[in-house]
């Protein structure tokens, strides 16, 4: 028997060194969220034999932690947005993905998304996933009933709202209360399961098997402390989610996370995209995250602005909570307030998960620019210059929408502390290995590696940049693309 | 005749496929830049059989197109800085280099360079490098002159004054004018030849030759046209500069430094780094560059001030030219003034290069508001809180020393357009493969990859933070880690 035993993920096993194949599939999927289940059911429904290995126990992955939102339109709208009174034109869905790509968004990945998102809510609820018919028009985080439509991005707000025309677009599942990505992995679960995939729990893939040219041909998975040799006649789909959890990881290439000290994830070891790169893989975008302290709801809170450790703004605060906070991290100095006035102070609905403390609070903004020693004239010509436009419905310097803008001049004021060092901002990882549309793997040539493919987060997709981050991309684009991977291998001849 | 036609950099010939080596050696150096000379230098002195293949037709690589200048000090300090008045201790060196390599310092690189870059400038000096015992007091680029010790990064300025003791350690070589690094690279290039490497000139390495462990055993290369196999028997040296020619890989990892229109780079076209990520090179800080508009001398223009298209100060402005202009391309919005008034605006010496310009005049700040087309009070109150502290020698903001603090008070006030789409930002790449300070390189495990090398821009090393970088810590860096990679690989049993 070929002594595996000392396998990592960063270093292939030669499958010259493979005396035999303990187990022989004609997928091999790794990771049981949502990327790896939309593959599997795709793949095994196409006609191929899949295995599926899960490092934990259970299904669900990183995708059972969220709110189960998917960021869904287009076409002309899903039925909920449609009931709800929206148009979702393909064209502004597709301009959106771009404007909040980033400086390199995937053109080819947004195109293909527009254009298929409204089939892929058809196929989710075909799948057994419910969605009430219903919208929320107020500012939410995820809707803590079983609603499903929400504002869930910058939609409405600049940049975005002048290069594609605003809908709401974050689908909630028909699940009472928060968490629903729980119920949405039940659901895609149990149809993998069903398609016929044969699923291993508690079975940790070490190594990618790769022949002398870095054609992938299977996997070293550990099971019951056996590492064992899986043949995947038509290729492993790496969907073991991100990297945030391996802090040497997130040190060498996203250091800007370490400031989040409250990484999500299950695993997300980076052990996916490890293997990824072990036969060459390229990655795109390892130094971008998401973070966010959930500030609002109430939408009043929008009203206020944001200032940094300079006593100056730094967004236009009704853009997304994560916008917002992918901004307050890259300022200087680890002091953020949210200043508020007596008409549009509310105490956050997030506050106790937040961490949100009143930091100062007095009758005269100069007295808060004292309390909370900044330098005289600091913070109250930033509210000065505010207060003088938003009279006028305008925001010159960050083009706040003209519905959130507000004089904040009546007594009393309040500084929120938002401090980065004490408050909650969470974090997940957005970079990953280059996949085309297919899934398949890129190396750094732009050669496409035979026999790898990846999804969700193990992938650098849609959700590419933590200043355009919105609530229910990463589990639309690990679906969907997870999907169109099963699909590619369903047809790939043996 | 094993037939390598179709290699590329980003996947690994296969040992068992090279039926016949055309060259043997035992160490392989890729690149002749400064990382490279001085691995040949000192791999060919300890006793190595070493082959130098270049890609261009000469020595010199990107380390000749930049002004020479090294970054040293350290252990009391060099005889010139010595004379200069400056004693310059280990601690303090390491310290600057900890406190200016970002959020993810490479503490082991740091204390191997503080404790042996005197030791370097010595070795420099044997080489056949001259440097003339003088030293400029003035802020500048880098001298015009044949003078040596400079002011070449932010050692004065907040933070890092007050977390290491200042002291000049640019060290321009004895050559009249600017771009020293011709003269730098002539010296260490025939320092080279005469230890003994066989330098072979239009000589591209397309791609490793490894065993099915990853081991790395040779390099093939193109020259005449025809692919080469040769072996290596203790190594490969990846010594091919950075990536920023590369603009897809730029777009891949560096999207924010696609905003600099002035790549500067010989070839780099990160095809070293590529080659080390075909075997499980793992890569760090591939987001970071290197960027900067060479805003002074003189000197007095630090006592202006800069501001964004908010008309918001962003940074200390007696800070190096390129963490200044680091802070820059973070902001949002193209546009980028510097505020001078009569007593502090001259000409910059640099203005023809940095292409910067008047962008409004006036006889008071109101009147420079309103020609910039900025909101009402936005700058004024920017200006008025600078002058404020300025008068009493303060800068509580962001900690200007008081030396440059003057209020900006005697008309008539510029503003010098230094627009990122307009002006001169010259960029490069500074991040690269994990090394250890030997040059051995590693996956994203954490192990070492037999038989790899790395130094120069194609690796990580000390310069890993645009917003820490130093005039001649790159050139220091690639000489002194090119240097520890040539040692360890002469002392590497066959």
């Amino acid at each position: 028997m070929t002594d595996l035993s000392h396998a990592a993920p960063s270093c292939p096993i030669a499958v010259s060194d493979i005396t035999h194949w303990d187990l022989e599939t004609d997928v091999v999927v790794v990771g049981f969220g949502a990327a790896g289940a939309s593959t599997a059911i795709e793949a095994a429904r196409g006609g191929a034999k899949v295995m599926l290995f899960e490092a934990a126990s259970a299904s669900g992955g990183t995708s059972a932690l969220s709110g189960g939102e998917m960021y869904l339109g287009g076409s002309g709208g899903t039925p909920i947005q449609n009931a709800a009174g929206f148009k979702d034109a393909t064209e502004d869905l597709y301009q959106y993905l771009m404007m909040t790509g980033g400086p390199n968004p995937d053109a080819a990945k947004a195109r293909l998304y527009a254009e298929g998102s409204l089939d892929h809510f058809q196929w989710l609820l075909a799948q057994g996933i419910e969605y009430k018919n219903s919208y929320i028009a107020e500012r939410c985080i995820e809707p803590s009933t079983d609603d499903c439509l929400i504002w869930s991005g910058s939609e409405e707000a600049w940049p975005f709202a002048s290069g594609a025309k605003p809908a709401p677009r974050g689908h909630s599942p028909k699940y009472l209360g928060m968490g629903g990505g729980k119920y949405v992995m039940e659901q895609l679960a149990k149809q993998a399961v069903a398609a016929g995939t044969e699923v291993h729990y508690n079975a940790r893939a070490v190594a990618l098997i790769a022949d002398h040219h870095q054609h992938v041909k299977g996997l070293a998975v550990k099971i019951d402390g056996k590492v064992l040799a899986v043949r995947a006649h038509r290729g492993v789909v790496l969907c073991a989610g991100g990297f945030i959890m391996n802090r040497e990881m997130v040190k060498r290439h996203a250091p800007l996370m370490l400031r989040s000290q409250y990484p999500i994830g299950s695993i997300d070891d980076g052990s996916g995209i490890r293997l990824g790169m072990s036969v060459g893989g390229a990655t795109v975008n390892m130094h971008e995250g998401f973070v966010t302290i959930p500030w609002y709801p109430p939408g009043s809170l929008v009203k206020g602005i944001f200032i940094n450790n300079q006593g100056q703004r730094f967004i236009n605060e009704d853009c997304y909570h994560g916008r917002v906070s992918h901004h307050a991290i890259q300022q200087a100095g680890d002091r953020i307030w949210l200043l508020q006035d007596n008409a549009t102070y509310a105490v956050s609905e997030m506050h106790t998960l937040a961490r949100m403390e009143i930091g100062a609070a007095g009758d005269s903004w100069e007295e808060i620019e004292r309390e909370l020693g900044l330098p005289h004239n600091s913070l109250v010509s930033t509210v000065s210059v505010y207060n003088e436009y938003a009279a006028n419905g305008t925001d010159p310097l960050f083009h706040k929408a003209a519905k959130w803008l507000k004089p904040l001049n009546e007594p009393p004021f309040v500084a929120i502390d938002c401090r980065i060092d004490h408050a909650f901002y969470a974090s997940f990882t957005l970079g990953g290995l280059d996949t085309l549309p297919t899934g398949e793997v890129r190396n750094e040539d732009g050669q496409i590696i035979p026999g790898l493919f990846a999804a969700g987060r193990t992938a650098c997709g849609l959700p590419r940049s933590g200043a355009g981050y919105s609530s229910g991309l990463s589990l639309a684009d690990a679906s969907f693309f997870g999907r169109q991977a099963g699909i590619k291998l369903a047809h790939t001849p043996l």
